[in-house]
């Protein structure tokens, strides 16, 4: 037997169903016409973005990552209640703008900007990350070509990183952002060229749920945004100061503490140095504010028995979950929390095997876990599906196709 | 400094610039209209169709395992040369019929097969591996239900597995195929219920590349053919006897010693037992045939230094090639093969590392490896793309969108 992950708190049951804003998961993949779906919980991202505001100062401004899920109907629902949108590319710029997000709240960064990207964004007038010396020139070449003032912010490599990340974006070699020695000299070099300068940019690692860990980095961050400022020789306009905040997918996580990071940065802003006095400061966030929102629901089509193991065959698989696969940046597979949705709650009566439909032993979705009896029709929900789920999978893989999304 | 895996044998430089179907992969781009764009060279493909049938008995089929490549162009070249097609979704099976594989040439194993998928086999006269008694239930009442006799064969979970393959799909307890001890009731019960039997499916394991192994596989599955057909009390019409041979993707990786393997089993096929005399032979590759044919090339839009590292960004990246980030079964990431395709066969000249554009530390294509100097505008070639590639990859991450594909 094998443990899962903890399934998010907001979940209940009606009648032994999984309820997804307030609606059984049977009635909505009725609704959706087909399974496999994911069901996006918007009062339990509503109740997310609530509670990290009331526990961040209030000076803080909460971006949204758009990479971590770009499903339109989500995105329209985020505009309004975040203060920005990060975009990776000009798909997500247009996404971005096509949701209602005013160009001047999108900031763009990622290490490799086609010069269609670059055009795009000067034209909009949304912030650009620069990445690299390289980057920084062809921008302001076409800004000139195209008579705007390009917006443009610098995204600073750290030297220092976020311990206990998922993913280090900081310390030592990185293909992310411009090493911190050199970026006085190329901010300098932008505002002289006229550019409207925008502060900076320091990521410093993603899925933390050490709040310790983060209150650190984010010391780090200020401490080196105001260094840079001064060698800059102008107070920072805005500071981007990353993300980080992590949600529990494994067995032994726990949530992060927000309070303990909100009330360490409220002291910090309380006490900020002349060259961040006047600074805009925001936090970029996307798994944190819609992982724990998404279920994945998958229709089991075949239940069967091999040398006296359980297998639930499933309609769904790593080519809409990916992560839950332990497929995407995983070294040892895990479970992700899971159930049967159609039992849910239920005591466990024995233990199974829940795979994909694919062709490849990879297609695991929970292994060996404890479960109620579950048949042939019954449905499957994976959790922490509502970040790199449906667009960070192979969904063209075998021919199957995407699942369907739902906004609920 | 690291190694990268060896570049397969055939391809060439005219002007140092790498040649994929006699043409430089410069003007290939410009005539797919832009990059990232794999390129699929159908001499290649040929030829390695050629050495194995060369190689391996007359008496036995080659069949082409549709996952591995699906691109439609790709599809019905291979039509014509392979004998059957194998195929794993209904879509796969569309595509396949679309290429102008006759339905008697194709079959169908997955172990999830929706009851549309069923039918749509049913109907067009494909041959279901059937890979549970559930299964064999659903196909026979939908057979029923149409007024068709179903092509039915049995895909044997064997308790055998292929030595040092890649991916194991045999040896105890599997999603896939039917336990050994249950196979003959069930096929008894087909034949009586007036199914067309074709037989069984036994498939061991995958990207092997020791011959012993394969030979030692190749033994064990006929052995327990004969045992399965003595025990059904039926003649085998048909055993696909699976895949497994590999490809060298990694440094040490050596190609596998095909004509030991059809020397084995040209000695096997002499001495056949009476159950298995009259029996149709295939094994069913899909990485093999066309994996090493294939060059995944993609543009260099930046090139930067951090901390005394050199790091390419290309405009592609791990939303193409998934397998090459070492993101897709992989333990330990190594470096696919992989050279500056403008500059190929140059010395080296420094070391640097390859990444996409993903703002995302996994998105790595090649670390630290020895490479002759590159630039904004050079292409870059990850080989041993032709497999598992395109369609096997998360095209919609970030926003990127899929890769250009051409078969050359």
């Amino acid at each position: 037997m094998k443990p899962t992950g903890p399934i998010p708190e907001g979940f209940t049951a009606r009648d032994h169903e999984l309820v997804v804003g307030d609606e059984k998961v049977g009635a909505l993949a009725a609704r959706a016409g087909r399974t496999p779906v994911f069901l996006y919980s918007s009062a339990r991202i509503e109740a997310q973005i609530a509670a990290l505001r009331s526990a961040m100062p209030e000076r803080l401004s909460i971006h949204y990552a758009v990479k971590a899920n770009p499903f339109a109907p989500l995105l329209q629902f985020m505009a309004g209640r975040v203060d920005g949108f990060d975009v990776a590319s000009a798909w997500e710029l247009e996404a971005a703008l096509a949701a209602g997000k005013p160009a001047q709240q999108i900031s763009f960064a990622g290490p490799g900007k086609r010069d269609e990207e670059l055009r795009l964004s000067v034209q909009h007038g949304a912030t650009l990350n620069c990445e690299s010396e390289g980057e920084a020139e062809r921008t302001l070449a076409i800004a000139e070509e195209l008579g705007c003032t390009p917006r443009m912010a610098i995204r600073v490599n750290p030297a220092f990183e976020l311990r206990g990340s998922g993913m280090k974006m900081g310390g030592g070699p990185k293909p992310f952002g411009i090493d911190e020695d050199r970026v006085p000299a190329l901010a300098r070099h932008l505002i002289a060229a006229g550019a409207d300068w925008q502060g900076l940019h320091i990521f410093t690692g993603s899925q933390a749920l050490d709040a310790d860990a983060l209150i650190e980095s984010q010391a780090n961050v200020l401490a080196l945004a105001d260094r840079l400022a001064q060698d800059i020789g102008a107070p920072l306009p805005a500071l981007n100061m990353g993300g980080g905040f992590g949600i529990p997918y494994f067995p032994g996580d726990t949530p992060l503490d927000i309070q303990a990071i909100g009330d360490a940065l409220r002291a910090r802003f309380a006490a900020l140095p002349d060259s961040l006095a006047n600074t805009r400061f925001a936090i970029e966030l996307g798994r944190y504010l819609v992982g724990e929102a998404g279920v994945y629901l998958t229709r089991i089509i075949d239940r069967k028995e091999s040398h006296g193991q359980i297998y639930l065959i499933t309609d769904g698989g790593l080519h809409h979950q990916l992560a839950a696969s332990g497929n995407f940046g995983a070294v040892v597979r895990r479970n992700y929390p899971s159930a049967i949705a159609t039992h849910f709650g239920a005591e466990p009566a024995e233990e199974v095997n829940i795979v994909g439909c694919l062709c490849t032993p990879l297609d695991r979705l929970a292994d060996q876990i404890a479960a109620p009896r579950a048949d042939r029709g019954d449905l499957v929900a994976i959790f922490c599906a509502g970040a790199y789920g449906a667009s960070a999978s192979p969904a063209a893989f075998l021919g199957q196709g995407p699942a369907e999304e739902m906004l609920v």
